[in-house]
């Protein structure tokens, strides 16, 4: 199986082709939006790969799940809270969230916050489907 | 476990503080180089990061595994062969490789081609570090 998701958006308003923007909603107000870019639908079973825009102000929920994330960060300025430690973070940063680690991504600056998110086949937590 | 890597360089020459990059070397010329984002030394044990440079008229290695990979062109143009199909990729564009699809990534610029690739935990073959 093989699946082709061509870009076509530009930096600031990013889209590709078959990948359907979801909201991203924490329940209480949608923080933003996100997309599998690599998913189910593309027959991956052992990753999936998501991009996430966070609105300004915007947060992703604080999460604690077994599973692990990469992380790299495409545009704007975030605080990501990993444990007990906090670190600012800007584009083309990378983070890695062990499981088990306590984590968060807080947008710092003016305009969205986009980053690219890897999860294992074994995500686990609710909806398996948050950051 | 947590790890940060800190984006050092600039989009022409991408450099990430604790990250060594490594010739990708095809064995019989140096085809680029190949950093590990988010991999084993970060504690990672369920998914590999990888950002691969291949150089002006390079290619990756002919490919064939039980693993899958998702790919994102950061920078250049490269035709990307999986399975019996040929696609041509720039920025931005995502590939979804499924396990046992023969593959190759041909830098078709006059620069460098630059792309993430995700690699599952169960990742097998030659050395186990191809993309």
């Amino acid at each position: 199986m093989a699946a082709i998701h061509r870009f076509t958006g530009t930096p600031e308003r990013p889209e590709w082709d078959g990948v359907e923007p979801r909201p991203y909603d924490l329940g209480e107000a949608v923080a933003g939006t996100k997309r599998v870019l690599v998913g189910p639908d593309d027959g991956a079973g052992n990753f999936a790969l998501r991009y996430f825009e966070i609105v300004p102000g915007g947060k992703s929920s604080l999460d604690l799940h077994d599973h692990d994330h990469g992380i790299v960060i495409v545009k704007g300025r975030a605080r990501v809270l990993i444990g007990r430690e906090s670190h600012e973070l800007g584009p083309g940063d990378v983070a890695y969230i062990g499981g088990r680690q306590e984590h968060q991504l807080t947008n710092l600056g003016d305009g969205p916050l986009g980053f690219l998110c890897v999860n294992p086949a074994r995500a686990t937590g609710p909806a398996g489907s948050r950051p």
